[in-house]
This record gives C-alpha cells, sequence and structure tokens, in this order.
C-alpha cells in the first residue's frame, strides 16, 4: 500500500518513477490557456487570506459545498472569509474520488508546505498557517507563478480589450514570463445573444470608426487581431455550444448583420449562416498569421436561471451537453482546409463520450505543415481528473500520435492552480509506464524520456510560435 | 490467484477487504426502489419450486436463455417447471462475464447454502435440494426478506391502486419491515399512448368524481399523493423515454386534455406540452409533501413487436437508447427550481455513456437544503454490474460527492434478489479501497468505514425521510 | 515488468498464459470478413518490395505519418518506394500507444521473422532484409494467407461482379483455402449518390436486362444474390451511414426509384422509404439463404475534400459520427423480424460509446433458431485495438453471451494482417484469465479452453454454415 500522496503519487510502477522524476518534473510550463486576470498580474496582486485566493473564484469548490448541502451564504454569499473557509474544510473530507481532493492538497503542499489533511480538526491551524505565509511578500500573483518555473502564461481576453495591462506586464523588465493575450471572439459570434449590438458599439470604439456592415464587422476583427498579433498573441480561442455549419450566401449574412443590429429576431438559419461565415473569416485570418485555433464544444451553461441571476455565469452551474457535432466540425475544419485556410487547431471536449470521435476527426485534417497540426486537447473542465485526462490520453495514443501532442495547460481563475500541470505529468508518466511495464512499449528510457518531456514542455514550445527562452 | 467467490470476492486489496467486512456487511438494507408485489408480500406467498421464484419473472435470464439458443418454449413457453430449469443450468455455464453468473451463485449460496457451480451435471441436485428448502415455512415471501435484514422496501405502485395489501402489511403486526408504496404516474403522462382514457376512467373511480378536465386531472393526482402519503409513501417514479421540456399555456394543455380524451389525434407540440405541465404540477406536489423524486431515462422499450404481443411488456425485449436528453433535464429541473418546486431528485441514467452528462447536470441544482439533494442513481438495470456501476461511482465522484450517495436498491422482481445489495457493497468497498491502497485518499479507517456505512445506509436513512427503527 | 512483445504478449496472468498457447495458439482462422483482392489471390501476386505490400494500401498508417507532419509525397505521392519506407520508419517509434506500433512489429516478426524494433536506425537493414525475403517465391499473395492457418476467407464484393476470380481460385486444385464472396449491396442502396444510374446499368448489363422499374431491382438483386450464392457466399454487408427506418407505400418507393433514374432530386423522405425497402426485400432474401447480414453502424466518411479529390475514398479521411440511431436500427430488425424474415445478422459499431446500445438492442431479437443469432461484431475499425477490443467483450459480456460470439476478422486490405488474429485471441484469453484469477469465473480450464476456442474459431464454424475441412 502506498502512502497518501508520497512522491510517487499516481505513479505506480518504476518506469513511471523514473520517467516522472528524471524527466517530466525538471520541465518549464508553457501554460498556453488559463483565466487569470492580465490586471492582478500586471499589479502583482496580494492575497488578504487563503479564502480570497483559493475559494474567491473556484466554482469547482462551490460545486462541492452546494453539493455537500452548504448554504450559499457560506459559499458566495455574506458570511465571512474564516467561516467560509471552515466550511470548506469541513466539505473536503467528502470529496474522495474526487479531483478536488487532490488539488486541495497538492496545493497546500506545493504552495505553502503545509502536509496536514485538511479537515474541521486542521482547519483552524491551516487557516492561520496559510494566512501567515500570505502575509509575506513572497505570495503575490507574480511569484505564485514565478514559483513554478512558468515560461509562457497565454490569458483569455476579448477582442475589444485594449490589452493595457498585457502592454505593462511586457514592459516590465522584473517579470521575466512571457504573458500573452489569447483572442476570444466569441461575443462576435453571438448574433442571437443579448448584448451583442452593445459589444458590436465596443468594437467600434476599440477601432475608432462605426461598424455598419458586415464588412465593417470582418475588417474590425481583422484589425483587432492584428493588434492582439502585435502584443504577442498567436492563439485565439472559441466556446461551440454547439458547433454549427452552415454555409450561406454572404449577401444573406450582411442582411442577417443588419437585422441583428436593428434588433430584429432572425431565424435560426439565419443565425447558424451568420456564425458560420464569420467563423470562416476567423479561420482565415488566424491561417495567415500562424496562430493555433481552439475549439471549445461540449457544455451547456447557466443551467440555473435563478443562480444565474444571483451569480451571473462561470459560477458552477454549467454542466456537459449531449449534442451532436461530428458532422458540423469536420464540415468547418473542411471548408477552411479545401481553401487552405485551415489553422493549426486544438478541440477541446467536454463530454468524455465523444473521446473517439474527436480523436478521429483530428486525424482527418493532419498534413505537412507541422507534425500534429491538429491537436486533441487535454481532459477539459469535469475531465480534468485522473479518469478524464487518462481516458482522453488513450483515445489520442489509440487514434493517433500521443507523442506530438502539445500537453496541459492549467485553464484556471486561481494562481494556485500550477500543481495541475504535476498532476497531469504524473498521471502521463504513469500511463506511459504501465504500457513499458506490461511489455506494450520497449523500454527505452532515451526515447521514453523525450516523449515525456516534448509532451511536458518541447511540444508546446515548438508548435505555438511563440518566442521565449527555451 | 482467487477462488471463486470467496469471502473476499470482487475485493482485490486489504483496504477493501477491511471495509466490507468490517463495515459494510453489517449494515442494514434501505431498499427504497424496487418491483415487489405487495400481494405477495401481505399474503406471505409460499413457492412451488426454483423455477417459479427464479426463472419465473426474471428476464434477464430469459434474455441470456434466448441469446444461448433456447427455444422460447422453455423460457416463458409451455414446458415444464423442471425442463425450464435444465435449461438454465445449460446456459449458465455460458454467462462468462455476466453479472448473471455472479448472481445465480451469490442467490444459490446466501439463499439456499448451496456452494455448487450450477451446470448441466449439477442441476439435478440443485433441484432438489432448491425445492425442499422452498417446501419448509422458512421460504416464504416474508422470510426472504426477513433474512437480509431489510429495514424498508418501496414498490412502485400505480397512482389508481387502492393500496390495499400495503394497508394489510402496516397493520400486521407480526411483519415488522416498512413496506411503502411509490407513486409512478407515468400513465397520467401518457397522453399519446393507447388507453389513456381508460386510464383516466380508472382515475376518476379512484377519486370518486368524474374528471373532465385538465384541473379536474391535477386535482386528483394530488388527491392520490395525498393518499399515498398517508400511507406512508415519499417516493415518486417516472419513466421519461425520453423526457421533454415543452412548456405551452395551460389554456392549450386544457384543449390538448379534452382532446385526448375524445380520443382526438394529438401533435408532438400538443403532447411535450402536456406532459411538461403535469411534470411539473406534479414536482411542486412532491416538493411540498418533501418527497423524493426519481426520474428514469434512457430505455427504448417493447422493441421486439412480435414477442410484445405474445408476452407483454417487460419480458427482456428492452434496449438502451440513445437519444438526447441533457437540454430537456436540465430545463426541467430549473423550471421547478426557479419556482422553489424542486423536489429531492435521483437521476437513473440507461447508457452508461451519459454517466458523466448527467453527473454533471446533478451538480447545478444542489442547495442547502439537504447534502446531495439531487442524486445520481446507482447503475441501472443494464448497468447493474461491475463495470457499471463502478463507472456510475466513479462518475459520481469525480464530478461531485460519492460519500452523499444513497447507495443500492434491487429494482428487481425477485425475491431472491437482495443479494444485489452484497454485490454493490463489495464493489463499492473494492472502489474505495483501490483509491486508498493505490495513494489516492489517506488511510483513515473511521472516515473510511464511516463512508462506506452512510452509503450502504445511513445516507438513504436520512435522505428519504421515512421513519424506521434505525 | 515484462520484455517488449514476449510470448506472453498482452498476456497479463497465468490463465491468461494457458488460455492462449494450449487453446487459442492452435485454432485456424476463420475469417468471415476482409478487403483482400480475389484477384491477387487467384494470381497469386508477388510483391516489390516491403513498401508496396505494407504502405501501399494501409490508410491506418498513411493516418499516422500525417499526423507525423510528413508530407503528402511520401505517403501516396511521387517519392520513392524507399524513401518512404524511411518515413514510415521515422513515424514508427512516435506510435507509443497505438496499435500500428504493435502491428507493425508483429507482422515483422511472424511474417519476415525480424525481432528488431523499427526505427531510423534500423530502418536499411529492415528493408533489405523484408525484400530478400519478398523476392523468394514463400512470400506470394497465397503463401501469406497459408502460413496462418486460415481455412476460410470472405473478401467484401459488389453484387455486379463477376466473380471471376472466386470462381478461379475455387477451380484452381493447388490451393486449398476456401475464398468467398461476400455481397456488398451498398451502391443499390445509395439512390442519392453520385453515379447511382450508372450503377443500375451495370446491374443491368449483370443480369442482362434493362432494370426500368423498382421490381425489376428487386428481381435483379435476388438474381446476383442467387449467382453469389452458388459461387458459395454465405455473408452480405451492408455499410448504413447512418441507418434509417421509414416504412412507405411501395408505389411510393416505385415512383422515387424512376425518378431517380430520370435523375431527379429525391426528398429525404423518399430517400429514406426507398432504402428502407431495398433493405427489407435484402434481408428476406438472407434470411431464405441462411445467410448472415453484416451492418456496419457509426462512420462519417470522405471528411475531407481537399484529398478525396486527390485520392479518393478509403485514403484514410473517414471518422467516427455521432448520430444516433438505436431507433431505427431496432425498428429495422423488429420489421424483418415480425414477419420472420430476420436473417442471422452482426452488427458493428464504429463509435465506442455505443457499446452498450448495440449490445442491448442485439438481445432484443435473439431466438431459438440459433446461439447468438444477432451478433455483437468484433471491435470494427478505430477500435481494433487493445481498449477498443476489451470494452466490445466486456460490453457483450456483460449484456449478453461472450461465449457465443463468433469473434475476430481481419477487415483488412492487407496480406500481411492475419496477425490482428494473435493480436485479438491473446486480448480474449487475457480479458478471460483476468475474470478468472480475480475469482469472478472458476477455473474451470476445460470449460474456459472451450470457451476460447469457440470463439477463436468454433463458433464462426458453426454458425456461417459454410462448407470447410474443421
Amino acid at each position: 500500500m502506498k502512502a497518501f500522496m508520497d512522491e510517487n503519487f499516481l505513479l505506480d510502477n518504476e518506469t513511471a518513477i523514473v520517467l516522472y522524476h528524471d524527466h517530466a518534473k525538471k520541465m518549464p510550463i508553457f501554460d498556453y490557456h488559463n483565466h487569470l486576470s492580465a490586471k492582478e498580474i500586471a499589479e502583482n496582486k496580494e492575497f488578504e487570506n487563503i479564502t480570497e485566493v483559493w475559494l474567491g473564484h473556484d466554482h469547482y469548490k462551490w460545486r462541492a459545498m452546494r453539493s455537500n448541502g452548504i448554504s450559499e451564504d457560506y459559499i458566495t454569499g455574506s458570511k465571512n472569509d474564516k467561516d467560509k473557509f471552515m466550511k470548506w474544510a469541513q466539505t473536503i473530507p467528502y470529496c474522495i474520488g474526487n479531483p478536488l481532493y487532490h488539488w486541495t492538497h497538492l496545493e497546500l503542499r506545493r504552495y505553502f508546505g503545509i502536509d496536514d489533511l485538511l479537515n474541521e480538526k486542521t482547519a483552524d491551524k491551516i487557516w492561520d498557517a496559510c494566512n501567515t505565509k500570505l502575509k509575506d511578500k513572497s505570495f503575490t500573483a507574480r511569484s505564485l507563478i514565478e514559483a513554478f518555473n512558468v515560461k509562457v502564461l497565454c490569458t483569455t481576453d476579448d477582442p475589444v480589450d485594449d490589452l493595457k495591462y498585457h502592454r505593462d506586464i511586457k514592459a516590465d523588465d522584473t517579470f521575466n514570463i512571457v504573458v500573452l493575450p489569447t483572442f476570444r471572439p466569441d461575443k462576435a459570434l453571438g448574433i442571437e445573444k443579448e448584448g451583442f449590438r452593445d459589444w458590436i458599439n465596443k468594437l467600434s470604439e476599440a477601432v475608432g470608426y462605426k461598424i455598419n456592415s458586415y464588412n465593417d464587422l470582418v475588417k474590425a476583427l481583422k484589425e483587432r487581431i492584428d493588434y492582439f498579433h502585435q502584443i504577442g498573441c498567436r492563439l485565439s480561442d472559441h466556446a461551440l455550444e454547439p458547433i454549427v455549419f452552415n454555409k450561406g450566401r454572404i449577401s444573406d449574412v450582411e442582411q442577417s448583420f443588419i437585422k441583428a443590429l436593428r434588433e430584429e429576431t432572425l431565424s435560426q438559419n439565419e443565425i447558424m449562416q451568420y456564425k458560420t461565415a464569420v467563423f470562416l473569416e476567423l479561420g482565415k485570418q488566424y491561417r495567415q498569421l500562424n496562430w493555433t485555433m481552439q475549439l471549445h464544444i461540449g457544455t451547456i451553461r447557466n443551467n440555473n436561471e435563478g443562480m444565474m441571476k444571483l451569480l451571473g455565469p462561470d459560477s458552477g452551474f454549467d454542466a456537459i451537453g449531449d449534442y451532436t457535432f461530428a458532422d458540423a466540425l469536420s464540415k468547418s475544419l473542411n471548408e477552411l482546409d479545401k481553401n487552405d485556410n485551415l489553422p493549426k487547431t486544438i478541440i477541446y471536449c467536454l463530454n468524455p463520450r465523444d473521446n473517439y470521435v474527436i480523436g478521429s476527426i483530428i486525424g482527418c485534417f493532419q498534413s505537412g505543415d507541422i507534425p500534429g497540426k491538429i491537436q486533441f486537447g487535454s481532459g477539459w473542465w469535469f475531465n480534468d481528473q485522473r479518469d478524464g485526462m487518462t481516458e482522453q490520453m488513450k483515445a489520442l495514443a489509440n487514434l493517433g500520435l500521443l507523442s506530438r501532442f502539445v500537453g496541459m495547460l492549467t485553464d484556471s481563475r486561481s494562481f494556485l492552480s500550477f500543481t495541475r500541470h504535476e498532476y497531469f505529468r504524473r498521471i502521463l508518466c504513469n500511463l506511459i509506464g504501465t504500457w513499458v511495464e506490461s511489455g506494450e512499449f520497449p523500454r527505452d528510457m532515451e526515447l521514453l524520456g523525450g516523449i515525456v518531456e516534448d509532451i511536458c514542455y518541447n511540444n508546446a514550445y515548438g508548435y505555438f510560435g511563440i518566442e521565449v527562452d527555451k
């Protein structure tokens, strides 16, 4: 029996142990997708207490607390930070089998050096110990990133963002981590959503002219892409819920855009044709600038209307959808590809039942451009746990080349989430080690070590075209 | 190598063994969902022979025999009971990897004390041994329940049922197990089904007045809910094939109901709006009485028309469907929740590919009311086997709180199925033990033992609000 | 730790080892479904070099090379065979976790006696060694089949094929393997496809009269079925993408057929009704002749238009679809069954998420005709790997009778793919061995050995009704 979370945590065999400790552990982090605030990095935010940094935005923990019957007062409500922390401490022992149990204790260990298990008995002591450390200058936003050998960190940003904080960070010689924006134009595609016209107005402001037509829109988006590119952006990100493909005449799309600006209601067909047209235009631009396009598929969001009104989006009320998408995804990639407009692409899948669909579709659009041009993204969100990551990697390996995988991203809103790379790396090494130990792959440690190091860092370094001291 | 079905059957590690033998085994059974006949319990039915009690209603065994090329004569046909038993004995060795192999031998051991493996050679001996025991008074319906330390047993009942046998059981001081009805109003929602009008007439009889309008229907259903409540009922059950959500105007629903009473054909839209309206009314009632609502999703039934005509429903010709449901399920729960009408709910999923969909949706509707308010039901029907139960529990654990799970139910038509709780408990302990032994959770036996005992019994005891000597 | 691909490759326990070496290994191969060329067998084709026989038609390898960023020139393009081989050698070490890694090395070992690992360093040596052997007379198409103890080999053929080569093979006394055609009438059902009318004209030529009506078509198809039957054909094969069920009036179907001959556009409804009608007619014929009908479900094909134009179909640009099919599949089988027209049927599923749907649907149409009348086909195409085959067998075992499974098929276009039977058999033995060793099934080696031998060969021998020296 192994002790809980010892140095060989998640490493069940000798090969895995060697791969992790001799190869994975030493690699830097290329965090090409997260949701940290550039402002907080620029301003090098300090934290009041462990509740602020740990529970403040973490809808994973909120969901667990709600499942434990904790009143919302102690989650997002008016109770004080200590009381909230105590409720989390009370909940965590119930999280057996949940990644939160691992993340929580990895974070306590790696960031705060606390080896105790969190529960009601230890909560007071841990509260004090964490807060003492947080008062220290060494626990600012920047130091939390620096402590984990992060080389690149890509935030998620609206096309209308002025990227002031990214420029500030770039200009600051005291901070050497490459922090870049990611272009996330969901609002440009959301023609059917409330607030579309307002967003178009913001875009107008950003480009400095009135957007009166679909042509203006495309022009403006291109300008924003160019602007992001100048700041160093090399990735875009799309939440496609669901992905659609319905190519119409551009004249119709132009009409639909005008109707939307007038706040007239569009038909499903008009909505789909508009989305398709904008998507294709953007893909073409990404391709021209050698960007990587990220596609996120499979969510159903804001399922709880009451809580949505109370707390807004991203508060823990999203779920996994079960809609079909293979046809629309394939057609979208194909439409770009046949005109040589398909950029490097990463496809993330929220419903684990669809791993093999994604894994097989990417194989239809690979090319001589670059190894692993079309990537199957790492186990995302609800799949960001041992089973989910293992299944994503097995599907990728069975259907394509795991060796060419660009690996892990934090995808987190918390500065304490870089331990997820350790978590991923252990799972990766364990999977490969298991294959080797069972005689399914030769024990060539040079080859294996190289594969592990590639997936941890080198593949991403080679793939994204982001300049960084390797 | 472990011997077949020894005392550590399904327990692959030391922690699992301790958890099962020291914690799980001793817990009583809270059987909150089965399909036993209240009449047979009330009358304390005696059994002719092993074929009657074992093969008489067991469509799982029937399917296996058909897959083995056995003629229907020996399954549901006119052959004598001994011959039928012999055909089952001939089939069972072919059931490698099927839960029937385990259930069959668990039942022979736990109920009849027979350790032999069933096959053609042993069939005669086992036939005689079982039948000798069945002639004994100790093998009546009631004794079969009592032998397994069952505290509560909830049957499945039509709203028009007079519950005479439940009242008889309650009134009988010689039998101490709490036997309660479950309110299953599928026929009230089945407006598009043949026999709808007949059923409404039965409901009229049950309430003592003519049901002429949708208003009357809602009133009548409420009265039946109240009547069930008085007898002790605290659960309802819905088979949703598929679940729909389409909220219309009540005036339209009223019209649709009138049309249905006149046996006019309804449009899909009318059918869906009617179902949605009735579902929402019922949910509200359940909430007011603090009932638990069970939703069963994912079947396609009566696939074989020829056999349907011959044998009727529930004869082994149902299968797993692949329709989408996430959107309708989410909207249904949301509609109830936003008006504070969402009762405690258990969602069962027949298609195992959808475990993560269910597991993520329940997390959107948890609340401070009670821990685990919205439950992901145990591996159901075709998933009632080692892989299926393990996957359900892993999905629940990865996405929510396994610790708050209300655990196993027999869901069986046979008095010999209480061993399925043992089966489940071994699988549960093994899963938890595996996590502990691999260093993924601390070996705190007090905490772990408590979690196991909770899932086996205490959680159900606390959740359903059914009075019983604990 | 086990060495790579030693004699106990994929066999993780003692029972598995005994089952494989004492039972599985010795069984002949009943290859009831592949895509080899009857012409090449009839003419006993010889091969220029390892690239021709190994990379010439293998779209699995092509996909891997594209995923590795290899230019198309080296895959299907104009580069010379040696250069192409070198690019494959360069790619294979990246195939960790992919079945290609296993297949490649199994094929090098079993066909060429080469134990070296293929990579850039060994490539020259292996190129020479293979080509030396290929120059030997012992490496012709026929000898490659004979070396693997193949008893029966069923190719895949168009109904208009004259089966000349099958007749030639049959007439040739120097070759004792039974090579039979399979009737694959996809083009007869493809009324909406380009080339439908041309195909009907070819069918006209094959039967010797003009096909002017739906009646003529049905008559012609029956004649071709009879012709195939005379040559020894006992299987048909349908690619259903997706399967549809929509039974219309025959008069409407007749109209649709006439419209299609006139190249008028059909509605979705007309297309579906036509497909349904032809499918039902064919099923009835198969049933009368005691054929086995194979249904392949779950692909989306030719996703990459650019490459489709360049290379045509079956070049590595197909993927797994996510459309629903349970209802249409169930209704199709039911419609045949209720008129006693349902033939023996094998259903293959490309999307592994649907294993439990297929596994449960087959159970609704079993009968006393023959054990395992409706079969769940072995892990197909993208699922033809350790995880995929294991999951298919577990689903089959959990829901039905694995013991009655007709087992593996090569489904390959390469003469070097018979090692896939070894691969399958090892995985089968390992699965069963694992159950036994963990105490889930008794260690009755006679029973277990029989089950293994049945799945490897005897079940297929008994099921297909093909005459062969057993």
